[in-house]
């Protein structure tokens, strides 16, 4: 037996990896810095650290207590950051609900863990009766006006600020089991209903420790002391990637934007000259949009951007308005990060390979074990060409599906968490993400990459959007079919988009199955709750499709 | 209760917070990255982690086993570096052998920790008898002769380098509890004997998460993917302040000096371009001079130095060099990093304020709750002025002093650790240590801060070193007595010695009483084993001194 601290002295702190330390350093080193709400509310780190202490005052004596879940269903808000500290810290277990799920999902989740508490926003008031005939146990609602000056309804026990104004600063948050559950939320799943996970309070700390120590080893700029962050992917969303506790911790400037509006993103970014953000590429290109319009300047703007595949093409559009731009991958399962994108050992910024490396997966973070394998869990060489399933290990992965045994033992098949994704590896480390395991194609016995193949087509002429779903064909048990939405005015044949895969397959970049004999224009793709393309409703709608431009008007790739 | 995982599924993984896991990612990042030592021998992280792997195998051919401590006694080295990874791995207990100590002190240690084996340089040969005789129940002695060439002596189980070579790499680590010891070593006490601290593998894990963290978080250069690291703090203290193990998690470049020698660390420094080391003043101040003589460019060289306070004239002899130098603080008890030095938050290089932001403690790094207290444990306000004892909590703060349970108790009483510093904390987070609880002097009601007074005193003219230590008084309780070093052919009196602490009186920066009235000229001030001025030595000596320039001969400052 390895030697134990049995002579430890009963006075040592022993301390727990709880989400309450995470604010001892910066009360230390920023009790004057700011956080910020839209144009509403600011308030220093002192006095947030006093409403979170109120929040848990409020929340207890509406009956909170250790165990129970506590929903919320808000915009990104100074109310949310003081959610994910105070109810974790009271031993409560915080659901961010995904109030962008269809109403029967949203139901579902609620269902399931059954929380004693909600907090509200008015925008979600329609849902309510929906939602106590759900959650039978609801002791109380918390109703969040938002600054609109209008009275809670009587339904609630009141209006979020006023109860916070008038509860107790001082809550006596007690050190408790660092593996007890801080958070629980659903994935928005592709099949069937949502699958729950959650994570503990050493999860989330370790988690958070990890990604900060990754942001000095990167040579990126950082993330640090004179950073001002904002985030841009929903907080409901696996703790938007973590960073608000990377940010609380390091006592930096935050400033939440609320529902998205671009025009507001845009203000915001220049009235606290706001330097850090993360976000899907959709929102990325929403805020290039807005600024453009706007006449916004962006420069020097780190984005961290994850959620689906970068293409080169918006990496650049950013990059050509200043903007620092970096790619992250990870899921909910993972808490979620498990790779973030550097630059080549020893290359200056530039240099050729960056937009390459730097809209991948990237090299994992601190703590992050990766591997790629077969079927049968033979890890497969880190060569850069070897495909394989990544499966991965950390100290932040969630253990399970709760209440789901056969999808968490699936999910941890053989002891490694399967992210269902084919990648590869190289010999520095950079993660390529190639397809879902379930999109991947396979045609005449070879494999087709449907998101290189997706931004293949993307480039066609005429072609504004594009997505690769397999359909099954007789003769070589797949086939890709691109559905694409065409440029206003243009016209797009097989033709046209078979220019740039022929290339694609002239330069031995792709295989020559990936010449289309088929694709489908629609007005607009088919999107889940976070933005990704979604392939299963795509799937579904066209699975059997020959389409225009069918296997008939065009010889087939062979 | 809080929620605990009781629904995880078996399959999930329970990632545990060992020192095995440090080296996942270097593997996937870095296998063909270097570890070079002096001129003798350079691996890729591959090999070394096989190297690992065959030390494991070795020591455990030898009889080593789980809960066994393992003494070694090297120079900085690859040697030790495996030894960092693979004892803890092993489930057995490292300890550093402080090799500077006095021999008797440092038989009195092996007394303490009975190792099981140990690994021996052939410098310390001439020990061996009397440790053997100390330490009867060693199983086997591994010589090292550092490629000498020479045979190993016949009561070694061999040299280190041909032993590695005939060893399995194929060991199986297993994983166990976090919190079994991993390391054991002494600090050099003022008083008494050395005392025993120890640390488990989950506060190694986390001193490297936290401190890597940081560097994220400064503005300074960070310390990541392009840096080659060298250290120049022995490997025997405080785990080199825990930077090799952050290096090896990152998969950087390592190059270990072997015994320090100046002329030998220039060379390393140019042929590898390093980039980032650590040290205390002494070793900078070597560096500096061997650089001059040598004409050995430190243009871009990042040095953490600490270990004792950092003068601003030595801050700007590197500075001038073209070195980035910052501070850092903590303890042997502690892991041993506390706090960094960072630049004022919103600042550029070279604003007015950062030689003196830079050359303090600095600012708690990530997790480290810090106060400043009064005797009854009542926190004093983080004003930049209100003096008190620094107390601190952190993951990896030490439980306990080994078996000494009085000591122990005083280390953590009330709950925190005692650091025994009297210092002051400002609104940004900045430490300033003002002087040891034991060495501040108390000259009739005033506090004189030992320190500052010491750094007046060496910027008199003729004066080459300067410690000022209390010296018992019967009127106003203790007097400060300057003890110096004069430079060659200087004449040195009260007179000129005064000379700029009437200006600081006159300034305000320093109370009236810190006029001296006494001082004693030595050729060579006593140095602990870690290079600090011993002012134990210093009391004892001059304890009851009138000595040069006495009180008789000018007046007192009152």
């Amino acid at each position: 037996m390895p030697l134990r601290f049995a002579k430890a002295t009963d006075e040592a702190y022993r301390y727990p990896l709880t989400i309450r330390h995470l604010l001892d350093r910066a009360l230390t080193t920023s009790a004057d810095q700011e956080i910020v709400y839209r144009d509403q509310y600011r308030f220093t780190y002192r006095e947030f650290v006093q409403r979170v202490g109120r929040l848990s005052s409020l929340l207890s004596s509406l009956g909170a207590e250790e165990g129970m879940t506590i929903s919320v269903m808000d915009w990104d808000s100074h109310r949310y950051l003081e959610a994910y500290f105070s109810i974790p810290m009271m031993g409560a277990v915080l659901q961010t609900v995904n109030v962008r799920l269809p109403i029967d999902q949203l139901l579902y989740t609620l269902v399931k863990t059954k929380p004693g508490l909600l907090l509200i926003h008015r925008d979600f008031f329609p849902f309510l009766d929906e939602i106590r005939q759900a959650v039978p146990g609801l002791k109380a609602i918390i109703a969040i006006m938002d600054g609109t000056g209008e009275p809670a309804p009587a339904w609630a026990a009141g209006d979020y600020e006023p109860l916070i104004a008038a509860a107790d600063p001082d809550f006596d948050f007690k050190d408790f089991d660092e593996n007890a559950i801080a958070t629980t939320f659903f994935t928005t799943g592709t099949t069937g209903n949502p699958k729950g996970v959650c994570f503990s309070h050493r999860q989330l700390v370790l988690h958070t420790l990890a990604l900060c120590g990754h942001s000095g080893d990167t040579r990126h700029r950082g993330f640090g002391v004179d950073d001002v962050y904002m985030p841009l992917t929903p907080m409901f969303h696996v703790h938007a990637w973590g960073m608000p506790y990377i940010a609380t911790m390091l006592g930096l400037k935050q400033v939440y934007p609320g529902r998205y509006d671009a025009d507001m993103i845009c203000r915001l970014r220049t009235e606290h000259r706001v330097t850090y953000s993360h976000g899907v590429p959709t929102v990325l290109q929403m805020v290039i949009a807005a600024a453009d319009r706007t006449g916004t300047d962006l420069s020097g703007w780190m984005m961290v951007v994850g959620g689906s595949s970068l293409t080169p093409v918006l990496f650049e559009e950013a990059r050509r308005r200043g903007m620092e731009i970096i790619g992250a991958y990870g899921m909910s399962e993972t808490a979620p990060i498990l790779t973030v994108t550097r630059r080549s050992p020893g290359s200056e910024p530039g240099a050729a390979d960056e937009s390459h490396l730097l809209t991948r997966a990237g090299v994992p973070i601190p703590l992050v074990e990766a591997r790629i394998v077969d079927e049968d869990m033979n890890p497969l060489p880190k060569d850069g060409r070897s495909r394989g399933e990544l499966v991965v290990r950390a100290p932040w992965l969630t253990p399970c599906y709760v209440g789901d045994e056969q999808g968490s033992k699936a999910l941890w098949r053989g002891g490694w968490l399967h992210t269902q994704d084919i990648a590869t590896i190289d010999g520095n480390g950079n993660v390529t993400i190639c397809d879902r395991l379930k999109d991947v194609i396979k045609s005449g016995g070879e494999w087709i990459d449907s998101i290189q193949l997706e931004g293949i087509v993307a480039t066609a002429d005429g072609v504004d959007e594009a997505a690769v779903v397999a359909v099954p064909d007789d003769h070589w048990g797949e086939r890709p079919l691109a559905v694409i939405v065409a440029a206003p005015g243009a016209t797009v044949t097989l033709g046209t988009l078979n220019r740039p895969i022929e290339a694609a397959i002239e330069g031995g970049a792709i295989t020559r199955y990936a010449k289309l004999d088929r694709f489908i224009a629609v007005s607009e793709l088919p999107r889940t709750s976070v933005g990704k393309i979604d392939k299963k409703t795509l799937r579904a709608r066209f699975g059997s499709a020959q389409a225009e431009g069918s296997a008939a008007t065009e010889p087939r790739a062979t």
